[in-house]
C-alpha cells in the first residue's frame, strides 16, 4: 500500500491505518509517498520520510490520503491534485482520513461517490465536492473501491474494514487483537457527527 | 515533551500519544530523539525523523518509550539503556507503551515500581525487571511520575490520562472529541489480559 505524504499531514490519520496493515506481516507492504523523497513535517511537528515521489508511484492495492491542516494548502495545488487523481486511477482501493477526502473530492476522484469526513471540518470537506454524496453520520463510508473514514482515530477501525474486505474478517480481528484495539465494527456508530458537526 | 526512537519502533505506539499531546496545540512541542539523528526506521517500515541525539538531550517534561520488535536488541544495548536511565531520571513523567515497559525495566528505573505491558509478549517484559510489580490486567498503570500501558492502541489511553493529570480531565475530553477517539478512560478496563497471556 501507499500512504500520501504532505507538510502538515495528521499524524495518527496515517500512522493508525498504516498500524493495522503492518501487522499483515508479509502479506502488506508500505510505502511512503510524497510529492518529493525526504523528510515530511506532520501537523503536530516530527518529520517522517517519503520513499519515493508521487508522480512516479505505479499501480497500488491500497491509496491512503489523510488529513492534517496542511489539506487546506494541497487543495489549492494542481501538482499535487494531478499525481492523486493519477494514482487513483490507476491503483485499487482509494482510502482516506478525516479532512484527507476533501482532497479526494477536490481531485475529482470522489464524483457521483458516497463519503465522508472528520466532523469538526465537514464544512469545508463539502465545499470542496460539490458532486459528491457526502454522508453526514458515518464511522466510515465504503463506495466500490473507496474507503472514506470520519475524523483521526476513525482511520483505524476503516482500516480494519478495508483488511477485511481484502483477507476477511476474522484476520482484521486477529490485528485489532494484536494491537489491543477495540474495533468499533459499525461503519454507522458515529457519536461525533451530532456533537461536531457545525449548524 | 520526547518520544524515544530506536529502529523497529512500533508506529501506533508511538504516534498515537504524539497525535494526543499534538492536539493540545501550543501547550506541547515534541522532540523525537534516537542514538543518532536521522531516519529511524520501524518495525512496519516507514522511517520517522529523529531531530536530536538521546545522549546530549536536556531535562523533559514526559517521556515516551514505545515497543516494537526492535526493543529485543535494545534491550541488549548498553549505550540505548544508558541514555533512558539518564533521561528518566532528568524528567517528570516517564511513560512507555507496549514492550517499551521492557526497556524502562531492563535499565532499572521502574525497580519498586508497579508497572504493564503488552499482553501478547508480557513474559518477556517481565523478564526483564525482577524487581518491578507487574500488573497483568490493566489498560495502564500509574506509579507516581510512571505511566505504562499495555499494547499499541492502550497508549492512546494512557496519553489521555495523563494529559488528565498534567492539564485536567476537561483536556483530555476535549482532545478525544477532537481526534473523534472513544476513550477508555477506566485504566482496569483490559480485555486483553486473559485473551493473550500466554499460561
Amino acid at each position: 500500500m501507499g500512504a500520501v505524504l504532505f507538510e502538515g499531514f495528521e499524524l495518527l490519520d496515517v500512522f493508525g491505518p498504516l498500524e493495522m496493515f503492518g501487522l499483515l506481516g508479509e502479506r502488506a507492504s508500505i510505502t511512503m509517498l510524497a510529492v518529493a523523497p525526504g523528510g515530511v513535517r506532520s501537523a503536530q511537528g516530527p518529520a517522517c520520510v517519503a520513499d519515493a515521489p508521487l508522480a512516479d508511484a505505479g499501480a497500488i492495492d491500497v491509496v491512503l490520503v489523510p488529513g492534517g491542516i496542511g489539506t487546506r494548502r494541497e487543495a489549492e495545488n494542481p501538482r499535487f491534485l494531478d499525481a492523486v487523481r493519477r494514482l487513483s486511477g490507476s491503483s485499487g482501493y482509494v482510502s482516506s482520513v478525516c479532512t484527507g477526502s476533501g482532497l479526494l473530492a477536490r481531485a475529482g476522484v470522489l464524483d457521483g461517490r458516497r463519503a465522508t469526513s472528520n466532523k469538526l471540518a465537514f464544512g469545508w470537506a463539502v465545499s470542496q465536492g460539490p458532486g459528491v454524496t457526502w454522508v453526514r453520520e458515518a464511522r466510515w463510508v465504503e463506495d466500490g473501491r473507496f474507503f472514506t473514514s470520519s475524523g483521526v482515530s476513525a482511520g483505524m477501525d476503516m482500516a480494519l474494514a478495508l483488511i477485511g474486505r481484502i483477507f476477511g474478517r476474522e484476520t482484521s480481528v486477529t490485528v485489532a487483537n494484536r494491537a489491543e484495539y477495540a474495533w468499533h465494527e459499525d461503519a454507522g456508530w458515529d457519536p461525533f457527527a451530532k456533537r461536531n458537526i457545525a449548524r
